[in-house]
């Protein structure tokens, strides 16, 4: 951590300064520029709040060094993680696909998916029983039913399956009943229910917030993580910016960057990045080219008639022949190499 | 809502389609220009979803005429809203100001910064006890113990108390100890602590998500009002966007563009909007200029010292003197005029 | 053109109002819903202006059912545009590579670098001679100097030169010596720039804006084509957003979403969107999946000791590689199809 | 300027690094902590690149200390600059109201606004001739016929005149013939033109981009007064943001933000960032409230019928009564408290 003191300070001010981060444990550099007094803090610097620091009167600005996840640096863990769900294997080299319909409507529907999208290639069964809809007049999920569904629909295919959770109420539930737990978007940074999944050893697929920087993504990981359960697969989903034509932006160089900076595996949803069923092609082509893990894609075999997200969903047969293109382009994927961490 | 039709498509897709929307109870009316054919509803479409019928093929955008809102809508509820927080009221053309540490340390701490801001005028006092931290090696709050020192400081100011709530299984206590319950930016779309919240009759101070638009944080609303708890204050805090001088870009047109949608009253936090103790004052009193019904300021006796969020935190000899201005200020702020709605 | 209402207002305003606009040619069609009145104008809105109908009092909003631009518009022109830049084609199915360093250092430098990325399988030699740098202290480019050496590289390797013009009064030089004219993303609204652009008949090749839109770019497109200059390359480099990481955020899905609503080519810029030369491989990989028509990636031989951005450059032998995954990932790419509108 | 080394890099590689850069005559201090080294520049670094530097293989990050601004910077100029323009002061202590249509129309228009703006005490008149527009076939001004009726309402009134100028080749008439010339929003970064503005000494008034950060506006002002000319009025009119009820999003942080480090005039044009002229009021009421040197003020007497943002005009009777108000906001306003820089 760097700290960057006003001009004017008087020499004994910041040499009292000086003593007090001392008495944390620190040792304290200091480098005296043409108009600045800098101090450099070496140590452990993650018990310290930088803001904490900018409330002094003396300090100008702060400037973080080190990143501040531990559990999710790949500078501490270089290998890639490998999370298995259910005999399913994400991160690691492995290319998963996940789909599903956006909600989970009957037995017909969701097993009828499930045998369509595990013929095409792929791993899990993703459908929502429980929905978080920005209207209260929405359709909201079967929730309990929908679960059930879900579990008929594992036991007839094999497919492990993923839903979203929306409470830490849910979770001695979803611990039971569900094979990858989803933490939506909006929950990214809802630390209680982050915490108590920490207590399970569940796989969580932690999507990234509409405005959470790459950071914020793997601190909120971090919580899960230091809770002791280090089965996170992240998920871009999209950012919120200016742009109106599609529902999000869809921020691909999210994969290079989680990459360097983290061992743990990252897939994309191209279905809720762009909101338009055409664009899931291009998209999780370019996702695949890109690096991801996999991609979560949302598949129905009545769009028009779906109970939510219809426009954003591809039918089967799409899904098939987008399937047997990704295989090639993945022959083809950029791959991290650890040598460039210089470790 | 307008339907826009693919150009191209046979007449007898349209009439098809048409014939479904008019199942729905809906009057449909069509429209042909030189490219497109539009469709016009008419009658009640909120309980149509806009991206479903996006997922018609022969459908090329549609467009929402109404606000999904209903009960947080001034049209149909054209005078403001009064919130009565334990006998001091928010909302109505009345001016109030929340203030206090953002997290409570100690009994003396807070029964003095309690006792220094009612002495300047503010009305209730704030103070975090269950604290949303980035990282999960932050200082997490004094939790219960903060909220049994809130309440004492209750007692001996008579100022009722806000306090930040961060899941549905802390409501009951909520409810039976807080007077305003606060719900935080980041969990603004934690629709499962909303629909609980909308059970109770207690106050809630809603606060607009970093990413939230307008209408997003009025439909929020709308979960906790249409659960029956039409107590909702909403808070404008910042939102995210690429400038990095300032935390968060303080949203100040929300007011105008609040009060002309919505009954609710609106509040503006200064602290956590800029994150920088010297542009409190500014934008405390563009808050109250622009029309805002009141602010939640952040106040400390050693911002240096605090356990977070020093940098934000203006002293209570500043706070006494902001205050002293605002109310001049006050007398000429704008007013939203009802007459302009037309009604 | 949507033109809706406010409720309230007595009907003699409302013809009132019709009559004006069916005085400008248009026919207006009338609807009446429970709480609106919904105007429905058909004939071509195209020279009215929105903001200007949303000025008069009794007008709630205004609502744009067709885009607005043409001569750029797919509707009208269904087929690719396949541009000619001195022998080399962009568009129309094509595939090809801009590569070249920042700027022009020396005869050396430029000459050398071309060879390698003409080797490599370049169809075009990018090369800064005009620079537009944020800080006046900063190296501005060799300027006339610099577009002497592009068109001696030219000479050596049959390249056609791509550089950035920086204001009209260089259009006569540039028209005479370049043969692809770049507008910089800075310059993408500056519209007397455009229209001097749109007298000549040189392929442009114009770079989105920073915080354009999709829709404000095909408007600059159009300044341009208006002018009787059709011969338009657009460019996605990035956009600003919260993430600070990257230097911008790359916005792939401008590439399906532009193959949709325009005939015209659209490459990528990997180099200047992420800003980190480590990503330019990923990103390449990515736009060339979802479609691109071609990439501009920046490449040089010394990148620590470029004269700018060396950070975001990769080395000639990277770039080679590179070329060739390209290649293949090309094979699988996501193509429009002109069946999707219908015509 | 602060680089950190990654980790595991040779002693000796980083030796040689450190003798490049003291080869640039810099003082290199070096730190090394638990996981990086670091190296603190001491010296005039405004000559070095942070992108070049992070272009080293062996570089982990850059960090910035100095503001890379010089002659707009406060600490080198603490007293608020005051700009006369032709008879009327703008900064300093001062607060001057700008107003005047969206475009010049006509000579009876131009001269009677001119004439109502002055009575209600508006100190300079706005009117533009020159539009940038973002659609070819919008209205593009009256151009040099506007600028003739400004002048002619010039002479009628005494109001100094502000309109904008849209490329470097205008520069000579605009010195002859206009007051204040204004750089728009999107040419804020055509550093052609700034740089031949910066050889003139006519007052500028240069309005921040769309997506321009503080710092970016504040070295666009370092163009125009490192060519010599340090008569510039810098302009927020709102920032490009995801909210979309208003055009854009008006950062009025900027206001305290800019007073801090710079120490130019910083005025505010509340109808462009709004939009929508029932906004004016509360956002000029903020704006004045929050520090602001001065307005910039859309006012039209017909803006049903105006050429161009009619929806952001307000009339010249509100325009009067909001004069009022914003003279007794003005008596409580914030103002920057130069002791708090510690100089």
């Amino acid at each position: 951590m760097i700290i960057v003191i006003k001009s004017g300070v008087p020499k004994n001010e910041i040499e009292e300064f000086k003593s007090k981060l001392e008495g944390k444990g620190l040792i304290v550099h200091e480098d005296f520029g043409q108009e600045y007094c800098i101090l450099g803090l070496i140590g452990d610097t993650s018990s310290i709040d930088p803001k904490q620091i900018a409330a002094y009167n003396i300090v100008e600005k702060v400037i973080k060094v080190q990143e501040p996840f531990k559990k999710a640096n790949r500078l501490f863990h270089p290998e890639d993680s490998l999370i298995d769900v259910n005999g399913i294997k994400i991160g690691g080299g492995n290319f998963t696909v996940i789909a599903g319909p956006c909600s989970v409507e009957s037995e017909e529907q969701i097993v009828g998916i499930a045998e369509d999208v595990k013929r095409a290639g792929a791993g899990l069964l993703r459908g929502g029983a429980f929905k978080p809809r920005t209207s209260p007049y929405s359709f909201q999920g079967l929730r309990q039913e929908g679960l059930d569904l879900l579990k008929i629909a594992r036991e007839k295919t094999g497919l492990p399956i993923v839903t979203e959770i929306m409470s830490a109420d849910m979770i001695e539930r979803f611990v039971e009943d569900v094979d990858l737990i989803q933490v939506g978007a909006r929950n990214m940074q809802n630390f209680e229910l982050l915490k108590e999944l920490g207590k399970t050893n569940k796989p969580i697929l932690l999507k990234r917030g509409l405005s959470a920087t790459i950071e914020e993504l793997l601190m909120s990981a971090e919580y899960i993580m230091a809770g002791g359960n280090e089965n996170v697969i992240l998920c871009e989903r999209g950012i919120r910016t200016f742009e109106t034509y599609t529902r999000n932006t869809l921020d691909l160089s999210a994969i290079p960057a989680i990459k360097r900076q983290s061992h743990l595996p990252i897939i994309i949803d191209p279905s809720h990045a762009a909101g338009m069923w055409w664009m899931v092609e291009p998209l999780s082509k370019a996702a695949v080219a890109a690096g991801a893990d996999g991609l979560i894609i949302e598949v129905h075999n009545d769009p028009a008639n779906a109970l939510c997200d219809g426009q954003q969903s591809i039918k089967p047969k799409k899904f098939e022949s987008l399937m047997s293109s990704l295989k090639e382009i993945e022959k083809f994927k950029w791959r991290f190499d650890i040598s460039e961490l210089g470790l």
